[in-house]
């Protein structure tokens, strides 16, 4: 299991340094990304989920509390090779994926730092780390966010039912989709760590002229997902058989 | 022919919510997708089949009556493996593909319901379920639906012929191509139950400020992939051999 | 070889109905995918590439006289499975793309026939058809049409070297880059079918408002791709060994 | 070592005649793909690699120092088959990397050259070449640019622990992502040779109305893809076993 923490600690670093690094390049001042527009986000983000899952090779490329659930609800016997489900595996991964997406977007701060002393209002600068709803409804942005990583967790339990050599494409292709699709009203979190990680980080950093993390939203992003990938498991398991 | 009913309905319910989804952000007021453009959308299209097939895969991933009536055209002994050609099950299918098509078009109107709330003229939240004319003329529409259905049905027939480990992703280029290349006029329904499905669901659902469903143009993008897809049929068949 | 004939007549047709057609979509007016840029003209020709590889799957899908050529000198001995590298082969080979090319733009005028009738320059017309420089310099435009077609020709021969499992994606992904890359200048013709049998096709076709074919400009987008493609054999003839 | 001495000139040739290709496609005057966007520029780049790989299959297609390098810290025996991990070796590849660019460059200034004829900034015309900061901060711009190449460097060399059969698309779509996700501060170089060899060119060609070469900035882009490429490798070596 010690491989597989330090697996999901860089894979899902590796995603939130790219992730949180699209989101910079496109909304920080003075990028040559800026106003790229959101298929340049969806690439960034689904090529973000690429390389993280060739980075955690050892632990299955998790890389998402919503994914360790479903798999766990999915009635999986193993998170990866070796790795049984258990309550005890389960909480590693997680406190793993929530250490590496902190740590990712420490990472991307360090990248673009000179855009984050630059002068933009506070929202935009929380905007880097932590997924906010376009209109803010808790209850609407919460289906949001069920449907979206159902969508996620239920298709990557597919995956091994249609062969392709496409490796990790596939899911990158996947979450470029569902970030095209539905993405509009919630930035897409599908992924508690994602949304988590970065905002305790950006809630630590010193960054210039940053404002609240906003933690009164932090729950949908967090429960959201966790609901979809439950659902998604159970939903995969019914279906499969 | 159960598991194959439910993984139609299952699979274009998922080609539905996604598909309508990247509409609903590109168009509908205070998506973080606003504006996105073309490629955006024909992306977010192509991906949702890419979704969509991975989710159907007990029965051939047609999710499309285009894709079912160019089977039965060229002259294909089965739907799927162990679902004989025939009409009854053509039929199943059909009704799968439309039941599912109007379920997803509903998930997708939860995902946005928000945005649905907002101001926004009639016919842009009609066009979040269903295709409309670029320039309004039913002969030419029918063609350009023609053309299109023809593409998607021909080529894909033709897979076949040209191995490679692309999986799913083969179908889902060749929608963004084909959205790209012949989507302007009508906007590429290419599939009765991509138009007619949502179309229901727009009759049916309590949406604020909604307007005509446009019943009159209805049958063009039905008829005309069907035509396409019969098309398609024939002349892969008498192509191939 | 009159299955190949067939193969590259329809290939070569179904590459120019969605390039031609992604032109449309962009430059001519009311289109849902107007002013959709670049990328998206360089994805719908990359992926109406990946439709016509797959439909000339009997001929090795040349689709391109340039690729042709290209191939004979690069000393191959067939330019596909059965089918000798002989100068009838060949010239079967360019009356097959050039009439495919011809009869693809014919199909893409119907696609789109009510945008040719709304209001727009002569020049915008025109260029669905065939390509046109950004700074008319026939010397200059040769030279760019040369080094694209060289790039073209001499990657797709060296394909082979390098296994993998993408199919026609791989030459679709490369005409992507080939637009995106070197594209700006001449609009990438890198194919006399592609430009020349268009060419004809607008000169016969009944379109409103039409002007001039440019036939000044017409040998540039010929002989150029024709001089890299065989400069493309002959290097990578020389380099593989 | 004498193929892959060309392979690595012809490859990085490859490389940087399709990179400089579309930057000069996106911001001279007067191309088609003027102001295409920041996807466009990642795409063109992700694709030049994805050429230049193809190219470059004698020598295991490196393109680059900081790959050169971080196969060397990485402990590997060999840089390609055959071609152990030696001092001279490496001398003779970064070599060839560099003289490789530079050519490139020049071919991409012939296919662009009357867009180069037009008025443009002086800066701008260098930016076809090479990069520069978008704020200029030679320590932050330095950390930007390890960072990135550890990216590319690392996940390059955990590729082989993930199969697939995507061959040479599996580093461009990487490099798609590093360009989106960490592109927007410098440019990404990642690559001292495409930097530094298009700059001496850009010192040598008869420009018209060119500017400095900005010498002052040109050791970034050199030593910190060093860095990052010599972290990377040193990174992958401790996780992999």
């Amino acid at each position: 299991m010690g491989d597989a923490f330090v697996s999901e600690v860089m894979g899902t670093g590796m995603l939130i340094l790219l992730g949180a690094g699209v989101v910079a390049n496109v909304i920080l001042p003075k990028n040559k990304g800026f106003n790229g527009g959101w298929l340049l986000i969806n690439f960034g983000w689904g090529l973000a989920v690429f390389a993280g899952v060739y980075v955690a090779y050892k632990s299955g490329a998790h890389l998402n509390p919503a994914v360790t659930i479903g798999i766990w609800t999915s009635g999986a016997e193993d998170f990866a090779t070796g790795i049984p489900v258990t309550a005890a595996n389960g909480f590693l991964y997680v406190v793993a994926q929530m250490t590496g997406a902190a740590l990712g977007a420490g990472l991307a701060f360090l990248a673009y730092k000179p855009h984050f002393d630059e002068d933009a209002d506070a929202g935009t600068k929380l905007a880097v780390f932590s997924t906010g709803p376009a209109i803010r409804s808790y209850a609407w942005n919460f289906i949001t966010e069920v449907i979206a990583t159902f969508v996620l967790v239920f298709v990557i339990l597919l995956f091994g039912q249609t062969p392709s050599e496409l490796g990790p494409l596939a899911v990158a292709m996947l979450v470029v989709g569902i970030g095209a699709s539905l993405g509009g009203p919630t930035g897409y979190a599908i992924n508690p760590a994602r949304d988590l990680g970065p905002r305790i980080a950006h809630a630590l950093l010193p960054i210039r002229g940053k404002g609240s993390s906003d933690w009164a939203y932090s729950w949908v992003p967090v429960l959201g997902p966790l609901v979809g990938g439950a659902i998604g498991g159970l939903v995969a398991a019914a279906y499969i058989v």
